[in-house]
């Protein structure tokens, strides 16, 4: 086999008790979640709401080895029960189409559950303002699954950039280019297609808000860096769409830095590609997510260096979360898998009324909320033709 | 997110009793078993020998949920109980250095219990002929984890082979290049090694055991073709190795074809690169494992085609075990829980006295019996200075 | 050796007589010029104002084998003597600085002389427009060195959009990084730095017009499409530089194509990154100039094909001006002595009285007027915040 | 532009007289010499014998500029008349087929003439043995284009194997592919197979002849290692093809360093795929032919840095003969042409009565020596079932 031994068991050893909202048979973003929390066996699966049909409620929990009792129709049912049983769930991954956040959210945080949601927060920024806020007063925790920051060698750029290795930053380049919407496949009835380009589901955005907010985040999340005002210009290439498919960005950041976003799901030649490159006076780095075992750095007046996962120059941040050593690609669910092990450590600690031993940098529903913002900035510049628009402190 | 549904659920609902033999705290191949045994639900650990120190053995176990009474110190005492219990174990996964494979693997099996055995099968071909008779006579399941062949775009390049896309073939090259042995790191004790390169534990061969009956198997595995002679330059680098760390090796296959295969532990600036490249009358295939999501494809005549794990040209036989999308890289740990996937499907089927629904082309016992084969040949052949030896036919 | 011949002999064999204004010793763009002229055997270089001291321009002409008569200190005694020569020269090339450009080539075009002029073409719009209506006026040919246009693959991608491999476009991605401006170079004395850091020199912008004019030109070069309007958001990120040295740009295409153009020269990890994206309703072009053999096409629901220069599917666009079968590279030199091949045929079929050939795709002195258009609507646009700007239809 | 200025002028300013032999119209590496020739200024071309025919041999002069008396139809003839002239020719270009080397070169080294010869060197090791004689008997230059051996990085591969960068060498890894005749080519007339796979123009070997030996010359060029013995098992897959088109090469270098060569032209997917790795007890490289400007290094317990081309880490022997900056693709000619300016150098020497400024590393009579040892220890070894068979030392 090979060199490393897989990382060293967590801390705390009990399995939390998990339910899920949303994610029934077909569903793509359910699955992924189902193993991201199965992977380093720090979750059971114990209770769902996935189907608003009963029969298929039942059926769908009985393939996912939940008891009959604990299969629900409704999620405030669901809510309402398990924060009364005594060996009810700690926490509810919420997995459901954008509108669905709020409501269900809420609804968990309520009954005194902690919450893991998918990604974009909400559809609007008064419910993202309340959402924060009931986060704040419940002193719950909210795990927003911006995926990609649980990659190895984001972290480790994120490392980097913070420990000063590009110097001062200025340019920021972000892009993630798909093209699996390049046809009407909406009007086809594909299932991720329609929720997602319906205004009612979707919210105001598009690509924006699907594919965008992973972007963003992920050039604040690096960086260290806020953005602080955009100009963007959306298109709606495929006739019929209602909303953005493509959308090009001019970005400022705090301190000068500049860059530009780009996201698009018509692009022919891409297919989930989420590029970020980032540029000091100091050094660049480059990292792109189809091969996210790799990390480039070029040191000022250096060339390139291939930086591997566990590999040699791999930091702690990166190498301490790797479950396999270097050359054994890790990939998508891996990184998923570390938000929810890091969401794991969290809500032990907050079950255990302790703190969460090494505060792992997650993707909050504050972030969720500056998503929003972002949201609705880049459809507010686009509609004014491209003007600047600020983004507000956070 | 994206485009397709992650693959739908397994015909048969039941999670397996799986225990386990060897891969204790610090072990890397342990728990690499354990992780893709979890992927996909279809197993739960239950029973361990994890140590023959009561204490550890018990403290390793809690670590994993199990149950105290299931944490076992000798494997021999482990199978007889687990037999005996009406909740005992379906099948053992046997994770320990090469030379215990074979008492373990035939105490479970006169247990009665179906097995799953790390590579290569065992040290002799005495004891491979031995395992190969009892699989036969218990009737019962061996599966061999020759893990790279689960990986998607192996079975792509499997299929496409079998369906004459290259026309036939003509060359063969096989290489798995690794830099982690490229110093005596045997000698400061790191574990890994230092079984790894003990002849009393880990066999006549180092790195052809290793990580050659990989490439060997693969060879085969996606060629079809069988390997009827070879000739071998074998080579221990580093001072003081006792076992081979370099090996190469010219190649015959059954229809003329011709080939080469490398392997080597101390070549620098490799990590784990297992590449296959296939040329045939009609076509060329080249596969590397650190990028395990495409497969290039050249047709006579025509451009080099990158064929991606789910994407257009991309196969029943890799789609249909994809976990995800085209451009969400899945890597090593989803190639592993394949094997354990298509074992459980066969094992289940064993449990229920029906057939497997689809034969996935699992490595088996006869397999481990080839690599042995194999293992041994390359020794002699080296021995009498790349004389050319025969294997025999299977 | 390998496969194909090299591609046939020009229809025209004369030697024309070339002239050089500027590119005396040290100079980069100089000895390029003189390299792309020679290699295909259509110039003799018999003349040169190499520079204003007397005693160095000889000395440099006598390194380029000039006869100690045609070694002049001025360009438009150049100019006078060798219009008044029976054996004078066919054709200058201007290799100066930007500043030099209009009067020089102003004065070989009223000499009679044919003009090959580096890039950009003058620093400002009235200047362009003088040039376009004297290269009229005069009927001489007037070549401008966008040598990216001469790479064979880029030939290939705009002979494949126009042939509607791409169906209508969608989306133009350019982006031009450099890294060489990283840190103030200039403040050293490097001498490439220096001038095209002067605004006395090098005109009102500074990436933008030393490689973003390249980006722009090849952006619509491909595309067949002209540049509407644009946004951009400039920066000069070293301290006490005066002209940009990033640039952010919004771009808007005739037929509501969209875009953006990165330029940049402080991207530390980045070389010579001119890299151009095509996306449209039937498939995308991906192209990098670090790797010029090669260009990517993915039509529409298939997998990327990787097509080489000269190998399968390379159209006689790209085939028919290799010098080189597939697999042998050929590079910046050969894309840029393409150029000098066109233009060569271009001269002497206006020397003899005859229609060119073929009508290769040369840069003009129209398309140097758009690239002044180009550069001053960037800065007009970054000046006022990155507004749009519209750029008047050729 | 970009940042250096082209590599300063040679020291010596006369441009060579040159003749070639072959290379008439259609022939593909007659036209790469005439190119390499002209790159650097350092030769006029003014004789040749570029076919038997007169009228043929006129008109293919005419083409080249050359005048009618020097356009000979006889190689002897040639020699003579040239050696006789005041004016006559410095050096000749053999770039015949093969069987034909030998006459020529002995004719002109006979008359006088420095000469440049195309690889492989003869057919026979008694012509070889007898040109390395004549050679040195006349005191004359003699260089084989083993071109490869110009680029730039494979420069710098060899300095940084000769200052110790990889520590002591232990595997050399060295293939060479190709695809152009995994079909029966020669069968349709196609001029280059047609010769290439004759045994009485091509010798006594196929690929072996065409691409092996410069295969072979870059691994003891770039290692300054000797093979001391190879086991070999040769191929001819093509039905009705006369000589190997495919060889798999046990080696067994100086210092116990072993490797393996692989030379093909039958692999569809590959095209001119010449890669070389070296790995030592210090680090490893890695290069390939069709991305020649960057060379890969991986020092021991380092990550992999990209070492482009006159880039940093670029050392003197690569940077000094780039005529680009870093990020402008040098290719297959400037690699061709280097041999030609080394030469260039050398004989310009010769002929004033001095030593080379700098003695470059240029492939010579005795290598072609070397090459012909390889060549018919590959076949022997190939016809005694790939029995080990000593090169003898140079």
């Amino acid at each position: 086999m090979s060199q490393n031994s897989a990382s060293s068991a967590p801390a705390s050893r009990r399995r939390l008790r998990l339910g899920m909202v949303g994610g029934g048979p077909g569903a793509f973003i359910g699955a992924v979640h189902r193993i991201a929390a199965r992977l380093d066996d720090r979750y059971e699966l114990v209770a769902g709401a996935l189907s608003s049909d009963p029969e298929r409620a039942r059926a769908a929990g009985a393939e996912l080895f939940l008891a009959p009792d604990r299969c629900y129709t409704d999620f405030r049912a669901m809510a309402a029960a398990e924060a009364a049983r005594p060996d009810g769930i700690d926490v509810v991954a919420i997995v459901t189409p954008n509108h669905l956040h709020y409501p269900m959210a809420t609804a968990f945080l309520e009954a005194g559950i902690h919450v893991i949601c998918d990604k974009p927060l909400v559809n609007t920024v008064e419910e993202a303002e309340a959402l924060v806020a009931l986060v704040r007063e419940t002193g719950l925790v909210f795990v927003l699954t911006h995926n990609y920051s649980g990659y190895p060698m984001i972290r480790q750029a994120r490392a980097m950039v913070a420990a000063g290795a590009l110097g001062a930053l200025r340019v920021i380049q972000a892009e993630y280019a798909q093209d699996w919407l390049a046809t009407a496949v909406e009007q086809s009835g594909q299932k991720q297609a329609v929720w997602r380009t319906d205004p009612t589901r979707g919210g105001v955005a598009g690509s924006i808000g699907d594919i965008g907010t992973h972007a963003f985040h992920l050039a604040e999340f690096v960086s260290g860096l806020r953005c602080t005002a955009l100009a963007a210009d959306l298109q709606s290439f495929v006739p019929g769409r209602r909303l953005d498919d493509n959308a090009h960005i001019l970005m400022r950041y705090e301190s000068g830095v500049r860059g530009t976003l780009w996201a698009s799901q018509v692009c022919t030649g891409t297919t989930n590609g989420l590029r970020l490159r980032l540029f000091g006076e100091a050094g660049g780095l480059d990292w792109h997510q189809e091969q996210p075992n790799e990390l480039r750095f070029t040191p000022l007046g250096g060339p390139t260096r291939i930086i591997q996962r566990a590999g040699p120059e791999s930091l702690p941040e990166a190498t301490d979360i790797s479950r396999l050593p270097a050359g054994h690609p890790e990939g998508y669910l891996e990184g998923f898998a570390q938000i929810y092990r890091d969401a794991a450590d969290r809500i032990a600690a907050a079950l255990e009324g302790r703190q969460a031993p090494t505060e792992a940098p997650l993707p909050t529903v504050e972030d969720g909320l500056r998503g929003v913002h972002f949201i609705h900035g880049v459809v507010e510049s686009s509609r004014r033709d491209a003007a600047w628009v600020s983004l507000p402190a956070p």
